[in-house]
């Protein structure tokens, strides 16, 4: 940490601010420049208490140099992190996984028909939402545990490994006993109440970086659910926003190559959901295999047309075959 | 809803839209123009399958005529609507309600010795944070049902009302029982589950617009408090994400003026933790206030130097006072 | 400047870094801290040779302490700078400069008319383009040097200021012979070729912040203009580009303490562009004087129905009239 | 474009607006919806004067229903443009042209060595600033003409074609008499003036997207260029300004699928100056050609680490080797 002193601070300024940083248990040290004093705090473990230096006279801001995060950072972990899941392995060096499937399950028949579909092009885990977000009170909301005995008896009759959102203390307890993997949505990044629960959580987590969220933010969530106790943890680029109306998010490709260097961690990209539409899914994907994402969360549906939600961005399965077979000859 | 045809769409296709539209139950009127063919469709009540018609051949885009949301529309509801809480009147023509007090309960002293300093200057609600959602799991969390507790202390020896925040369903039980206001925060925006509890709570609600919403989203969360039965929704501004770093979130000052244009629900500004440096919250809230906002939620401390968290942004109390004597100025 | 080394730098990689510095011509001093050192640079007078020192091993990041402005800098020029042309004074402590008329000059007839409207009311600078910087190729662009006439018109008969666009080398050359005050737009702010020829005119120039300028870079834009002998610089501004779709553009209403924190410059606010409608230009004008602005920038049409351009966003003369009465009174 | 008339509108309103559209020399037709009418303006063929039906009582808003622009549109020429300069083909199915060189022109053997490397491993475009549009006036601003006849040296020794800034008009004619392509830079992407110079060009133009510009400006300010009669115009995605503080810019991937969607010209990525670091430049130039882009803008010096500008984004040789290998790969 780094008290910068305002440029026409007096001496006596700076002597009071290193006076307090000592009481606070640290050392202050002054590093005087061309046009003013900084002062360097040295032996603190933790975060420094700003609110006790900020209002000293003279001192014009203070400077972090460290991260805020620990558990998930590269530093304290330079391997990466592979999370494996029965016969799935995702991260490090491992080919990218294929996640697959429609944005809701609707029905037995739909979700075995896509299942059967997915697993014939390659992909290892099935989506499927039971629990859905949706913007109005009034759309469909998902077939709750329902859906999730369906995804329960995906996983039994194809060995897909399966994959649904968890919202709430209620239905993530559910999704822990049904599912393979427990996602948590974008809108619920900063749910703290909902990634502490994460944490005690016994499956692994795949967390959505919220469409506002900068990397730290992601990593300071995806801490909560370590700090907890749970190291099994997968990230998710789905597109950000940002004021370029041409499509739903815009997919931050570069994001993956931030994540990486500092974090350990896995990361998946969502196309569907960046881009809102289908025709924009397959380049993206191939994108996101080329930058070196390790996995892809990609919505198909046996029967987009007819689709409850999400149909528009929904891949026919011919389109979702077309894909599996661009980014096997991307990733070398 | 409008079906816009590709300039180069056959009559054919045209035809074939129009037929769609009439196995939905409703009624295309095409609209021949110099570039392009749009097709009207009349008749729906609600939203319309865009997932039927998209696919069609020659059909270029989609376009929404109305709002997806009702009971938060002024159209349903054209008088400004009022919410009333023991003797403070929230909204309409009503004078600014003024919220203030320490981010966090930190103590009953604190507590108290806050609440009594911003009645002094014309306060009619205490706020204060018992469950804080920190972006760090390893930052101070709250004193939980013990805040509270003080909380309703507060209440009985000043006769203040109370505003704090819940996070989940099983501290909305709690801050339900204790306090007068049920905040939901910023990053629970679209935390659904969440909203839907408040929609069954028997308190008002002052639900804070995420830092990456947008209006139609701010009121989309708001219809879904309305559509559990809760109609007494008090919204709240507290500055957006942009690209701008001179301050923690941009204050949407406009914000103000078209969530009063299509909704009835009272607005009020959260100056404190949009600026996140208290020199900036005298003249914002004068700003609040200059454009018409119903009320202004503050952060107070009575030795902010000294305070657990937001430090920064909590204002000393001659500072209140000044804050207070200005908006009088302001409000005619 | 401050070398930030990994966390797994050697002892041998400091010294390395130091030994670089020194060969710069400046002193490194280290700062071994709780986790990683930082290597604080001493005696540099201005920008470090960035790319000298990152490539070296152990270098994690270089953080800069001091900004890159001076002229424009409150620490080179603590007062405020007040601008004086002819009776009007514009910063500091002198009331709100109004400077209002049509988006275009359409004839002399409406420019007129126009203008004795404003003197009316109190404006002292009245706006009026001639040089219309316009998305679109096929929209009008402006009646050019018979415009920049009928403003010098303007200010013979009614004795107002005059301000107005220049978008070239060539206009400006005209806007400084006609006019009082030269406008460099939004568009323009990082035009540079523009900036320098505006740093060696003889009259004022008020620059427009771009949509999506960091407050750094209105800065640095100004003090190109500075740095080529113009002092005299009013910065403005007009709302910035975010993901918020219920205006054009955000006012960013805390922009104007931002500046004057750091800069000595007046500051105008121009709330007719930000929001692209004339209904909340009254009470984003109210805002501004509020929060403190220097100035507004307001365009008004006697007619606006039938304007050119930018009829939607310019006020009727009683709206205008309104508008004078409100800010009045907030201006205490 | 659509009339939406508020949902207390009269029927008399609504035959107002009608009429005043009749008046225009257009024909409305009504639509009556199940909340609200809309009403349909047939006859236009081109922009509609909102100014004359926005005031009417009764009418909500309007909604346009065609694109501004033209000559860049993909509806007036499907097929791509391929732009043919001496023995380089940009755009349609040709393989994606390379353009590497320094951020600027330092020296004669700088200049010379870089473009024999960047040759060497398949560039076909050499590039290399000498009018450098710098965010400080203090910074270096480029060699300017002796910069131009070195660029010029380039192509005549190795047979590379040259790119380089134009800045104004008068530097605009001088590198069109000494390169092969015109670069117009993102921050002059709406300087009007310099696109009327450039569409009178008689060379091509590389028109960069300004970094907060939507798609549908990018591609007025390219038909400004058109509309002057230079049709030969290439765009270019450089990454765009959000929230995300990773990278410099963020990339906007998407960006190309959607130019390409509604434009017939070449789009090429220039992923040094999104990245603003070199260790990002070569996956996210694997992604732009994964996504389909046209050729690629990189920033390569023999000897980055003593390069005047923007040293830490330029490429070592070796590195625009192994870029020049992999997309090689991914590129079918």
């Amino acid at each position: 940490m780094l008290v910068i002193m305002k440029n026409d601070a007096t001496e006596e300024q700076v002597q009071r601010v290193i006076a307090e940083i000592k009481n606070m248990g640290y050392r202050g040290v002054p590093m005087p420049g061309a046009i003013r004093t900084a002062i360097c705090i040295l032996g603190n473990k933790g975060a420094v208490e700003e609110s006790r230096l900020l209002p000293l006279d003279g001192v014009k801001e203070l400077m972090s140099v460290t991260k805020p995060y620990k558990l998930v950072s590269r530093e304290t972990h330079p391997q990466d992190t592979i999370i494996t899941i029965e016969n799935v392995k995702i991260g490090g060096s491992n080919k990218p996984v294929i996640m697959a499937g429609p944005c809701a399950i609707e029905n037995e028949k739909q979700a075995l028909t896509t299942a059967e579909i997915v697993k014939q092009y390659g992909a290892t885990v099935f989506r499927g939402g039971a629990f859905k977000p949706r913007t109005s009170p009034y759309s469909f909301q998902g077939m709750g545990i329902d859906g999730l005995k369906i995804l329960k008896k995906v996983h039994d009759e194809t060995g897909l490994l399966t994959i649904t959102e968890a919202t709430d203390h209620v239905n993530l307890d559910d999704v822990e006993k049904y599912a393979d993997i427990i996602q948590i949505g974008a809108r619920n990044m900063q749910n703290y109440s909902l990634l502490k629960r994460a944490g005690e959580a016994k499956k692994p987590i795949l967390l959505k970086r919220g469409f506002a969220a900068t990397i730290d933010e992601l990593l300071m969530s995806a801490e909560y659910i370590m700090a907890g106790g749970n190291h099994r943890v997968i990230l998710c680029e789905r597109g950000i926003r940002t004021f370029s109306d041409n499509v739903r998010n815009t997919l931050d490709i570069s994001a993956i190559l931030s994540i990486k260097e500092v974090s350990h961690l896995p990361v998946v990209v969502d196309p569907s959901h960046a881009a809102g539409r289908r025709d924009y899914v397959i380049p993206l994907s191939r994108a996101a295999i080329a930058v070196g994402a390790d996995g892809l969360l990609i919505e198909v549906h046996h029967d987009p047309v007819h689709a409850l939600s999400d149909g528009m961005q929904s891949l026919f399965p011919e389109q979702f075959a077309k894909l599996m077979e661009e980014i096997k000859y991307i990733y070398k």
